[in-house]
């Protein structure tokens, strides 16, 4: 049985998905970010970086395993289970590149795109204009990808497609208003995320 | 052999640092980023994000292998020698954790402070105020997470603590005028930068 502390954002999402895909027996547990509750002691002691997604496996070889990070979940639940991360060779690689493209780029950038345009108190021309640059510059490395590979890491669908789904989801709904257009325009985009999200364990994971 | 694309940045020096510790045979091949050097199409070929750093190992299993983003290229270094990432059980997932955290929250989060601090044509307020308080809370998340344990992954020194220390060393020069003094109230921090910053293939990769 899994433990699986989430809320409904992008980076939850990810994880939804990969336990629905693996058909793993799990309960999750709301951290509610209205209510800063991904600062009471209990949470941190899991998720010391005071966010969701965090997971505790209490059928962990060598006992319960708590981890924090969608990345390293994504790639703890691939390992533990053999599927959606090669175990080695050049696809193995591929696969951690656009895990970590994701992780570090898209998530990010997306992220400050959608606080500065819709929660922060004060509004920054300066921001907006930045990450909406960076947004549009990493969706078009997307585009430019998929156009040449079914899936973000070669033919296999994979931790790294599971990883930035939830994102584009949000780019071009949540963030419709400044991102719908740009979109549009990114044919190999639009058709991956087609693909992905006609499969059945990514609609349960997104709800 | 291996060509190591780079410049001399933090996400660059994560890397140099690991062909160090390894004792690797590496050439350097400078992308110029003030020239604009990462979109040239043979280096978008290799890293099709145009950012540095990015490797091809012309030895790799199975023929020449390019890898970008630094997390991955770290995990692949790490995983093809069998040092600095544990190849099981709870060692592992505590290293890719601190190693997710620092490519999704440490790195961006203290770059985008130093693009609105340092590069920025037009300052904002609000997003210098943001990524202040992103900085501070980051570090002190690592801070105490060195309270309680030698290196960031627990007893042994691994990729998550090469991945941060090229970060921490910027945050207390190149971003000092902002950070120093946070930096001066977290011992953990500091006797951990000390601890990693004597190692000698730290102080090479450094350079
Ligand atoms: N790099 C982290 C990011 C997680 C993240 O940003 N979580 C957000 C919700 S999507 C959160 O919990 N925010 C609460 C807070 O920062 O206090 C991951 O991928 O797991
Ligand atoms: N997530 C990437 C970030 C790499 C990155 O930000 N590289 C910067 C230099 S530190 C770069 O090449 N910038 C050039 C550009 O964005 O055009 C990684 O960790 O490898």
């Amino acid at each position: 049985m899994i433990s699986f502390y989430t809320w409904t954002t992008p980076n939850g999402r990810k994880v939804a998905i990969l336990l629905e895909e693996l058909g793993l027996a799990y309960e999750s547990i709301s951290v509610n970010l209205g209510r800063n509750e991904q600062f009471t002691p209990g949470f941190l002691a899991i998720s010391p970086n005071n966010k969701i997604p965090a997971i505790v496996d209490h059928g962990a070889e060598g006992g319960p395993l708590s981890v924090f990070e969608s990345g390293a979940i994504l790639t703890y639940l691939a390992e533990r289970h053999g599927r959606f991360l090669p175990a080695g060779g050049a696809a193995r690689y591929k696969t951690l590149e656009w895990l970590n493209w994701q992780m570090g780029g898209l998530g990010p950038m997306l992220g400050q795109l959608g606080y500065f345009e819709k929660f922060a108190q004060e509004k920054s021309a300066a921001a907006s204009a930045r990450f909406l640059a960076e947004a549009d510059r990493l969706l078009s490395v997307m585009d430019k990808r998929l156009a040449e590979s079914r899936y973000l890491a070669g033919d296999e669908y994979s931790i790294a497609d599971i990883a930035a789904y939830p994102w584009a989801v949000t780019a071009s709904t949540f963030l419709a208003e400044v991102l719908a257009e740009r979109i549009g325009t990114k044919p190999a985009l639009l058709r991956w995320m087609e693909l992905v999200g006609s499969r059945p364990a990514v609609q349960r994971g997104m709800r």
